[in-house]
């Protein structure tokens, strides 16, 4: 540029600004949004982050960046359905107390529900999954209702009439956060129509991600968790 | 204007076209749809096909109109939740095998039900009402379920998540039209949630009608069962 | 995932929950969305299921599935232009009276008309197809309305200005159901006009599926000849 | 203002800015947009105008204005249902060979095509028009058919599916100017849905015009009138 | 209606369905949605709750409805800004450990923020306010951080850009529930620019309801509280 | 399919249904909307027509299908921007009086303003057109005034902000025609802005076609030439 | 509340808070929107700015509040076209070198640019109207073309098609800002039609601010004007 | 085309309308936008434009047109990431007194940034970069306070929630232009998100250009710049 240059945010990486001061500050590590990054970048930021014995969570990554992680760190925990990689931190996470249910209410939901799956367990929180009990057979998820009660809190990813969160939120008493999916076709626009339906939600207090904000919701999650004992993960 | 008139409709008649021919031709009576019109017109379209020893139903009416008709009509049935009036055709109408069942999601969908299920009774069609069963308490709609079976065509009536047709499409075998309707605020967007939802039903084969459009899943009905037993309500 | 698992939905086919039970439970054999799944695992699916004697439909294939299974089992009946691939059940389908017809306003609109006519002659639904009769030249329809009024219901396919639903509406009292298409471009948005026209056709009791939903309305029509002979299609 | 003001554009009538050079210039005379204009401002113009013995035409006036104008100058037409009001030139107008042909979906699209054709009056255009004759009555256009050829031009107004002008395109080889209304509810979003009906007509050449534009559907038609025989309409 | 009639929900309420039992099943008492309910309807409701010894909040009431509650409530809490009422439970409510944070962007959004707390007073979840802090002033939000932090949840109420949640998910670790308002005009298009902003926030894991709706999002943390120690509140 | 099938629409040519009555009928030789033909069914188009001494008209032909038509008709005109081909009919075409003129905003609408010229050369139909003279710089279309005054009919086809049909509105008195592109990124959304520019148009009397609908540009002007001298034109 | 209040923000006027201060950290007294607020309300304001001897600005004021404005302080600046009031601070304001120019295209475009020229006023920008120049007479803007050319910064104010900002932009080579209007109907959905037809504008380095905002622009005239000779406007 | 050809814009440029005297006209050298331009194209078009010492910038170019424009222009300054190619006019450009300030709210907003940095560094403007200094760690963006405030005119660029214009309004006093930008997914839409976000900012005075327009926003900060000293900048 013609004027004085940015700060360069760090010499080794010129093409992302890590911040290994966050941990700390907000008691989560470090995340990377991995859409449109190549392989050696994915490869070059995990190893930084590596050394600093922070641990380092990939979403949206591509084929390639996943082999090239693998390649690499043979310990990273890779899943090419939720397209995540992670490293887990050097030093132990703090023990949370309870679970979280992520229910999904097709199969063509898993990808959305798995990367909300992988990086709960990232954080270090307990998850089960529940799939593929969608109204249209009401029965399915009621025969699940004790499990989905027995957690802390249940992620409904849904894409189509994203109706599953208004009959989870009906049958549970604990916090419903419901992620839209962009499943569907024609009138569904992408995953507007389920987005809609779920701020609509005839279940009071259900609350919304963006659409197929898997990450989001597993954010929220741990948002909630730390709010329960969050004295010894947020250090001020 | 300055050209040539078109032939005057009905020469008694100047703010409507009436069409005396039309319960021959596709074996239903005149339905008149009443909103921007006066009560002096409402009552003199109803006198009109009165004398005729027509039917006639009028939808969307306004108080008054609905007075002037109790008024001018005493035989004539008035409903003010369905905004309704009508008078039954001299003739008898066919009998007709079998009842249909419209279903409510909550209690604010009631009116368009109502325009349903006041408009079969002036077709001559037998129907239930299953009100107040939205799927935030999915029990309530699981208890009804061996009613709704037992309807030959389901007409499902729901705001907000629009997510009740789902659930009843799962729980039937036969035909179920959706109707969303426009209660609801912010992101309900007068109707368009539910209706996109609908529209993405995970249950196969529900169909659609416009948003608060009563009237039209009677009518949807009313094919459905005149396809039926097409031959004596149809009259080429 | 870092819980317990879900129960593993098919021990054999874990890329998909198969329901060996709801031909009993809802009348109809299994269909699967074929949509990004490879042609093995389309052939895996019906393998399983033709080994449980089962019929199976599979809507929206690649043509590298239908080259699969077309490999696999020569007595599978294939379309190209449907995108469908189908094994009849090896229990006969109960004898339906009456038939459906299928109507496209355009030769563009024939692959949802022919997803439909493929799914319905899965189901056991006789079925007519009449093409590209548009309203644009409006003695076409009319030429065939003897045809359509023959039928048990009429489903009409349309994209663009999609108004031929509320032509045929006219022309038939039996029920009429819409499909539109993302025939078209401009301010076509993706099938988007041709959804509003028909949600607001001027012939009272057209219902409406989803844009290019060949199949709901399939779907929808087996309903309706469901609804008239239930007892013996579903058994509870 | 705090800076030097604007040239007043006329120092009698500060509320609005007349051109009384247009006719000159452009060949028709002067149009006012009633809406938002008091009885007396209305007055005001209209006097200005007649006093240098132009026409003027007044559209969108409210019911106040319209009685103002009555009382004020007798000799003018004024059309309730339309909200017009004008008063012709005081110089004979050019004589037009042919005329147009304004025609109507359903009686609740009079309202815009009265507009229409008192703009076709005032600018000396024949006219007829030809009412509801709407496609779920696909007889009523047909039967019309050779009147609508023998106009040099045809306005077609509709609302709600907005399919008429597709069948009026196929009927006519002459221009075909479509004019989308509010008419209608629900999911036609206030005339969006019959807008986008005519624009993706499929009869090929068919334009269109803004919703409830029944005054810009008679410019588009004086201008192709014009265009005929420009040379003595349009002085240079 | 023509048919068999619905079982009448409640022989003295029939405007009203109410569940004397889900204080017991779902751990809350009766809320009703007020809107459209006469002042009478209203009385009737509470008197009827009031009898059965539940508490029960209004929302939405109109000014008439809350006057004839404070009229014949006199010990009702009724907050005209929140357009609520509400009477406490005879039953004493469980002791909440911790507090909630509703927070707002401008004085406009104070309605929501009122309906909101006033929600959680009738929940029995301690709750503070921390009004008009929107982001153009950005020091005023973070003076308030270590009260924010301080909370065990917080609702984050915003109209026009939406963009205070974004700023106070990345102050606060714990959960943050974001509450989009129709304040604001234009481009605003009723409340839809600040929840797309809100689905689209920046700050990991913040989660949204419907606009406007202060109820859902006091629900959602009760939701939350409830989790944390559900065992006493929820009793199956 | 499993019930009777439909007339076969040509024996010879399955992908098409050929009308060649049509040019007896409406005056106007056949046209091929070629998206989504492959070239042989392009050139099999082609040769049966040519064999019928019709003429016909190809539209949005892939590149491949170019080449092929080129290869087997060296007598075609084949134009590769416009992405068009056609044949002229045996028979000679009506001498028409006067030309049309078509106008671009930008040189990226070049592409859909020779779509509009090349049908408007095969229906026969002299035609101008001036180039990239956007209001930007509107010095360009005043500097043209006179050359778009000598037309019988303007087409303006404009991408982006849309807003040259405004001022070639104000300039000519005669017929304009405004084709809006899907020119521009961002909020432009494929075309929708100048769509919405050209329906608020603040010139009257403008209309509007389909975004990039060239060929619908070149028939609404084939239309209103063919009303001036329509006996010749269209045989009855 | 249940929980501990939040500081109050003014004992004086619970229902705004006002701020002081701003003046000297933002360089620009006060300014209140007045919509939804009661004559009483903003006399109060005005009374407790005006002791503090700070100037205060209120827009979006009502007829009663204005009629109590201009009662209480004989001394203020009422329009109420622009909807607006103001006191000049008791300080001498910044001598600013320059003016600015207003532009509309029509005269119902008049109230969005008397407010914009309202608070320029109040802010001592010097400042000019042009009116009624919209393009469809762009002979209009063209003879005004060296009076906008010797502003420091001109504001475009359009609704319907919103084309002038496009003709300026080209017109001049320092700052335009371009508001969109309500004004129009239809297709230009409530000012929607104009904002997009500016955001796209060919005219490049045209910016853009929300619709009907006059308001806003003022303020980016004044922010553009700080920013020449900011060092005295903007004390630290 | 079979009438009047146009006027070849540029004999030895059929694809492209080039304006040499445009510089001397509005003060700026002449811009090439580059999307769907060959290679070939760009490079003639640059050596027309050296060879008459003006300079040229080419935005939005391929890879491949970078790839050529470097190996036939050496001295050319080409920027992979802003997508950006450009030469220097022959003249010297005016210098400019001040700097202006582009700031990015993440690190995929970059090339945007970029795009708009090019630019001014074309038009000889000095210039900033700030990145990745997004609201949810607001702590990043009151660091850069004072070197945004020591610019002439600041523009921020952010996509998702578009949030960080208004907390940079609040920051500054001078002008703000924010360029909202499709990065994100979901209920993005696009950049429709950030859009809307943008035109409804909190901060008084920010104006918003097209979503991705980094040129824009420079061509807006040269309007700016040059209204200061627009005599030595414009020649007339």
């Amino acid at each position: 540029v013609s004027g004085p240059a940015d700060a360069a945010p760090d010499a080794g990486l010129p093409f992302a600004t890590l911040d290994l001061d966050r941990a700390r500050r907000q008691g989560a590590p470090e995340v990377v949004f991995g859409e449109g990054k190549s392989p050696e970048q994915c490869v070059a930021i995990a190893e930084r982050l590596a050394a600093a014995r922070h641990g380092v969570l990939l979403t949206r990554t591509s084929d390639a960046a996943r082999a090239a992680l693998r390649a690499r760190f043979p310990e990273a925990r890779v899943h090419d359905v939720a397209r995540t990689a992670w490293l887990a931190p050097a030093a132990p996470r703090p023990v949370v107390s309870g679970h979280a249910c992520v229910v999904t209410a097709g199969t063509s939901d898993l990808p959305v529900a798995d990367e909300c799956l992988e990086t709960l367990a990232f954080l270090g929180v307990p998850a089960e999954r529940v799939a593929d009990v969608g109204v249209a057979g009401v029965h399915r998820v009621l025969a699940r209702a004790d499990q989905l009660r027995s957690a802390r809190a249940v992620v409904v990813v849904a894409g189509m009439d994203g109706a599953l969160p208004s009959v989870v939120g009906g049958l549970v008493a604990g916090p419903v956060i419901a992620v839209p999916t962009s499943v569907g076709y024609g009138a569904a626009f992408g995953g507007l129509a389920p987005l809609l339906t779920m701020l609509n939600s005839c279940a009071a207090g259900v609350t919304v991600v963006n659409i197929d904000n898997g990450f989001g919701a597993a954010m929220a999650v741990w948002r909630l968790f730390s709010a329960a004992g969050r004295e010894e993960l947020v250090p001020k």
